[in-house]
């Protein structure tokens, strides 16, 4: 069985024409947040119960759960699929994630990687959608279908190959338009897609608010994801590790002695 | 400038901690959420506008944001410092984070991992603390002082010698209880804490509800930070990279070219 979520709501266009595209490589269940999680990165809900409603999702049954995508993932591979997941395909989001900066803080990706921490294959697709749209998921402005045929086709590849070795999940990129010349490249993530800034506004009673946002980089190492989305107007796909730690870092040796020496005096106050 | 945020609200003792503790470095600005946050992970807020208070934190001003950890050092850093600053902390957390899983779903470590992906060197701060006072982060149960003295310690060795290279932040586990004798360890992160579970149970209307949870694992390999805190009770720092590219997959090859010579069919319905 393969288990389809996203971070934009299980109504959203993206997962509708994900797990549409996906049905003839076996059995699906549809489980989502119910709403747009955008941004929720892969907070899990620990201090409150959750809730899970049925809703038809274009003309399918599908499972919509009261909380984030890693949540989606964690009650719909106990409680709502007869068995351990094959694969969790995640997505396909509104609006690309590439780069540090998105990777970290999307939920699509995040679903993505519970489920890889749970040892189960699992890949996130992400489109580039103009701006506007981000907000209108279960809209009915943007074509999800072509790029819901080549990701069936990278599902089905990863089933028959699996996930590489070194690599827990896929992160996988559409740029906007795809046709029968649009290239695929194997990239590494960039670093930032915004430079961030905050905005400040005041309210009627002259009180301050903010915005977070950010001004568009486009000066992206040749082979990143970002440079091959935006620039190259390709279909990138990443193969990530969970593994942050530091490979080495032997400057750490020092700090580790001179901790050690003085902690006697360190905590004895 | 130090900038120092957390997840559990600027109230909680262990920023507060913390904050008493690196003063002697340097100037501290302290900007945190409102509230607990924990499991709140990197999410980012676009969608609304955020709202910044002054709170009393034990004698000294503080910033709560009406956001996550991340958000809180995006209004820290670009509003509520005078210039960029050297160093970010978070933490102390209540509660250690360690293992792939803790420190994906972190709010913590996520407040590290934004200053992180914006440049600034970071370092986040955790606790192993019981079960039962990790929701009273503001609480009195914990004693804090002397893992903050501890961390005051590494926030002026990263000061003097910077972040190492090929890394981009440290991730610090505490012990429950450190005395002259604790060891310290440069770690990596183990993979899982808990096997995790979804338990059902039935509210007034007969009407199920799930609770996330799951049961501590205590197999963990020799030279990660969960057997380092968990089983020989020592303070681990782990060296984090942001790189989660994986470094070679060249079995994605044939997937590259499956789709290139197919994609004309695959995108012609």
């Amino acid at each position: 069985m393969i288990l389809v979520t996203n971070d934009d709501g299980v109504q959203s266009l993206g997962l509708r024409a994900l797990a549409e595209a996906v049905r003839p490589l076996g059995a699906i269940r549809v489980v989502g947040p119910e709403g747009p999680s955008s941004g929720s990165s892969m907070s899990l809900t620990f201090h409150k119960p959750l809730r899970v409603s049925k809703e038809l999702v274009g003309e399918r049954r599908g499972y919509a759960v009261s909380g984030s995508p890693a949540d989606a993932v964690m009650i719909g591979v106990h409680k709502l699929t007869p068995k351990r997941p094959a694969l969790v395909l995640s997505g396909i989001n509104f609006g690309d994630n590439t780069t540090f900066q998105d990777v970290f803080a999307s939920g699509t990706v995040a679903g993505a990687i519970e489920a890889a921490i749970m040892g189960i294959p699992a890949i996130a697709f992400s489109m580039e959608v103009p701006d506007e749209s981000i907000f209108s998921p279960a809209g009915f402005d943007i074509d999800f279908h072509k790029a819901a045929a080549v990701a069936a086709r990278i599902a089905g590849w990863v089933i028959k190959n699996g996930i590489p070795p070194r690599t827990n999940l896929l992160n996988v990129n559409f740029p906007r338009f795809i046709n029968g010349n649009t290239k695929i490249y194997i990239t590494k993530l960039a670093r930032r897609k915004f430079r961030d800034y905050v905005l400040e506004r005041k309210d009627p009673r002259k009180r301050p608010y903010y915005w977070i946002w950010g001004d568009r980089l486009t000066d992206f190492d040749k082979d990143t994801d970002a440079y091959v989305v935006h620039v190259l107007r390709g279909i990138s796909i990443t193969p990530l590790n969970l593994n942050l730690s530091s490979q080495e870092a032997p400057e750490l040796r020092s700090l580790r002695e001179q901790l050690e020496s003085s902690l006697p005096k360190v905590v004895a106050h």
